[in-house]
C-alpha cells in the first residue's frame, strides 16, 4: 500500500503537555514515511478538517517538533466544537470524508477527552460505509482524569503537580500570616464533574494538620453544617484553614454551589466562581479573615511546572497512536496501565474507542475519607506517581522559551467552502 | 563591648523570598559571634517581641538555615501588626525595649515594607531616648516594589516572574482554543496602589501584538470606552485578548474598581475581585467568552518559579543589614543600586531609614505607554533583569520540599505580660 497522509487534531480545552502528544504523533509518523507521507495538523482542531485549513508539519523543522514537548497550550490550536450524531448531521461527517479522500488522508489521530473519543469512534465507522475507510485512533488528554479504561489521562498529571504545589506554598504563606490576618484560604480549581484535580490538593499534605484541611469534592453532596464546623475546628486546631474546592462542588440536590445566584463577597453580582461562595459563607458563619485563588487557565498552561512522568505519558501515547496506526488497527485508544505502585510502573495498551467514547470516571468514594473532606491512604497511592519528576522548559531571560511554528497551510484541493 | 543578641522579625504580608533575607540575616550573624551571640526570630513578627514569644535560632542546624533560602510563606509568622505613633501608644514601644534589655538584645532586624521602616526608625530613636539604645536595620521586602531609593524589592522579582511567566502560559491556552471558546482571559493580580506588579505582565510579550494586550494600572485612571475599544480591537486583530489587571485598578474619581468595605489592620482598603467586575463588563458590552484567574497568594508563595536574581538580591540584603549592624550602623535599610542595564549589574548600598518610611515608589509615567495599557520600552529594561535565573527549590517525590524549623522558644524573663 502506498503511503498516505495522516490528520492530527487537538480537541476541546488544551493541557500543558497536549502538545507533547502533537510531538510523540509527528515524530514517530515520521520514523514511518513508508506508512505516513505527512501529518497535517488542524487548524483549530476538527474545524481545520470541515474548512480544509490544515498545516503542513512536513514543513516544520525537527528541532521545532521536537520543541512540541515542553510548549503548553495547543500548537495547532483546538476547538470546542462537537459532531452531531451521524443522523442529525451527517453532512458533517460526509465532509470530512470527502476532505480526508480528497487529501489521501488515511489515519485520523483525534486528541481528546470523552467527546472526541465519540467523534474518532464515529468516523471509522461513516468512512468504512462511504467507501473510504480511515484509521482512526484516539489520543487520550484532559486535565480532568475522567477517560475511563486508561489508569490516568495526559493531561491530568501536570495540573495535578501544579495544585498540589501551589497549595503547599499558599498553605506556608497562610500559616506564617493567620495570627494577624487570613485565617481561611480558598483554592478554586478546575473538575466540573470529577474531582480529580481537586483530590490532587491533597498531596500538598504530608501528615495530620497538615494543609489542605478540606478539599470539596464534586462526587460529595455539599453539608454546610459539617463544613462549617470543619473550617472552625481546623482554625481552633491549627490556626488557620485551606480549602481546595472544585468548581464542580454541589449541593445534595445537584445544583452547583456557583450557580448560587448570589453577590459575591465584594456585592457584585455572581459569575460563577465557587470560590467567592465559599468564602462569604465562611465570613457570614464564622467572621474569619479569607483570600481566595481561582486558577482557572493557569493550572492547565502551566507548563513550567509539569510532571515529568505526564510528559512521558503523554509523548508515549502520541507514539503509541501512530504504532497502533501503522499496525492496521483503528477505533482504538492507547492506555496507560499500571503495573506497580511502588516503585511506580506503567506500560502503554489499548482500548476500543466504543469502550471509552462517552464515559466518565469520578473519583471512587474509596478515595475519599470518611466525612468526605480529604483523600484516603489509597488515594494517595494512586496521585502520588502522576506527579513526579519536574521536566522544566528551557528558559530565556528569565522566561519560559516556547516554539513559534511556520503553521504553512497545505494548498486546498476542494472546489466547495463549508461553514461551521 | 561584649556581644549582645539580635531580634529578627518578619512583617506584612510574605513573600516567596523573605525566608532568603532571613537566611542571609542568621547566616551572617553566626559569622559575627563576637558582635552577635545569638538572633532571636520574633514568632508572628514584632507581636513575638512584644508578647516575648522569640525562637531561639541557635537551635536550629546550619542545614536548617541554609534551606530557609528555598522556603516561602514566613518561616517564624508574620504579623499585620503596625505600632502606632509613639504620643499615642508609647506603651508598646516602651514595653518591646523592656524585652530587648532583658534578652540584651542590642540588634533590631526588621523585614518589611514602608509601614515596617518607620516601626524601625521609631525604634532605634526611642530606644536611644530610653537609655537602651538599640540598632534598627530595616531589612526590604514588599512584593508590590514600592519602597523609595532602593532600585526595586527583594519579594518583587519573584512575583514579576510568576506574573509573566503565567501570563505567557495562559495567553497560549487561550491564543489556542479562542476561534470556539474563549476570546477574553483576565488576570488578577496584587498591587494596591503601585502597579509594579501588572506591569511584570508585560514581559510575557515579546514583539506587538504579543498578550498581554492591555495591562490595567492602579497609576492610571480606568477609561471604560477607551478599554472596551482596546479589547474590541484585539479580538478583532489578534483573535483574542488578554488582560493583566492590578487589584488597584481605579476610577477617575479614585475609587477601586473592587472596594471590599473592609479595611485591614493597617487601615488599608482591603480589595479583591476586580477581575470579575471587567469580566462583567467585557460581556455586558461585548458579549465575548471569558475566562479570569485571580492569581491571589499563588503569586507571592510561589517559591517553585522565584527569580534567580531576587533570591540573590533578598539574601544580600539581609546578609548586608548584619554588616551595618556590626559596623555600628542604626537606623538604615541596605538598598539596591543598579549600576547596568546591559549586562544587568547591581551592588548593595545603604539609606537612612527617614528616606525610606511611609513613602511609595509608583510606577512612572513614563514606564506606561501613550494609551496606559502597555509598558514601555524603559519599563521594560528596567523589569527584564530582576526575573532572570531560576532557583527552583529541591523536590522530593515531585513536590518541592520545603524545611520544617525546630521553632524552640526562648526562655521567657518577665514577669508581665503584654496582651496585643
Amino acid at each position: 500500500m502506498p503511503a498516505m497522509n495522516a490528520f492530527y487534531a487537538q480537541s476541546g480545552g488544551v493541557t500543558a503537555v497536549i502538545n507533547a502528544s502533537a510531538c510523540g504523533v509527528i515524530e514517530t509518523a515520521r520514523k514511518h514515511r513508508k506508512h505516513i507521507a505527512n501529518v497535517y495538523a488542524g487548524r483549530n482542531g476538527i474545524i481545520g478538517a470541515l474548512t480544509e485549513d490544515m498545516i503542513d508539519t512536513n514543513r516544520e523543522t525537527a528541532a521545532t517538533i521536537a520543541a512540541l514537548r515542553n510548549m503548553p497550550g495547543g500548537a495547532f490550536g483546538s476547538a470546542r466544537y462537537k459532531l452531531k450524531g451521524i443522523e442529525e448531521n451527517r453532512a458533517e461527517y460526509e465532509r470530512l470524508i470527502e476532505v480526508f479522500r480528497a487529501h489521501n488522508i488515511g489515519y485520523f489521530f483525534y486528541n481528546g477527552g470523552n467527546d472526541s473519543m465519540d467523534t474518532a469512534h464515529k468516523v471509522s465507522l461513516i468512512s468504512k460505509k462511504m467507501g473510504f475507510p480511515v484509521q482512526a485512533i484516539g489520543v487520550p488528554k484532559t486535565v480532568d482524569n475522567d477517560l475511563p479504561v486508561t489508569d490516568n489521562c495526559p493531561g491530568f498529571g501536570s495540573v495535578a503537580k501544579y495544585v498540589a504545589v501551589s497549595t503547599r506554598e499558599a498553605a506556608m504563606d497562610v500559616a506564617s500570616m493567620a495570627s494577624t490576618s487570613t485565617k481561611v484560604f480558598i483554592l478554586e480549581v478546575m473538575g466540573r464533574h470529577a474531582g480529580w484535580i481537586a483530590a490532587a490538593g491533597g498531596l500538598a499534605g504530608d501528615k495530620p494538620g497538615d494543609a489542605p484541611h478540606i478539599i470539596l469534592f464534586p462526587e460529595v453532596p455539599f453539608d454546610q453544617p459539617a463544613f462549617l464546623a470543619k473550617v472552625r475546628a481546623s482554625v481552633e486546631n491549627h490556626g488557620y484553614c485551606v480549602i481546595v474546592v472544585s468548581e464542580g462542588a454541589a449541593w445534595p440536590d445537584g445544583r452547583f454551589l456557583a450557580e448560587a445566584g448570589t453577590r459575591d463577597a465584594f456585592g457584585h453580582a455572581q459569575l460563577g466562581g465557587v470560590a467567592p461562595v465559599i468564602a462569604q459563607m465562611v465570613r457570614d458563619n464564622l467572621g474569619y479573615k479569607y483570600h481566595y485563588a481561582i486558577a482557572d487557565y493557569l493550572q492547565r498552561s502551566a507548563r513550567h511546572i509539569a510532571s515529568a512522568v505526564d510528559v512521558e505519558q503523554a509523548y508515549a501515547v502520541g507514539r503509541e497512536a501512530v504504532r497502533l496506526a501503522v499496525a492496521g488497527k483503528s477505533a482504538v485508544m492507547p492506555v496507560i496501565k499500571r503495573t506497580s505502585d511502588k516503585p511506580y510502573r506503567w506500560k502503554i495498551g489499548s482500548a476500543p474507542l466504543s469502550r471509552v467514547a462517552n464515559k466518565e470516571k469520578m473519583v471512587p468514594r474509596r478515595y475519599i475519607t470518611k466525612d468526605g473532606f480529604g483523600i484516603t491512604e489509597a488515594c494517595r497511592r494512586y496521585l502520588a506517581p502522576l506527579v513526579r519528576g519536574e521536566d522544566y522548559p528551557p528558559f530565556i531571560n528569565g522566561l519560559p522559551k516556547y516554539p513559534t511554528l511556520k503553521g504553512v497551510a497545505v494548498p486546498g484541493k476542494l472546489q466547495t467552502k463549508f461553514v461551521v
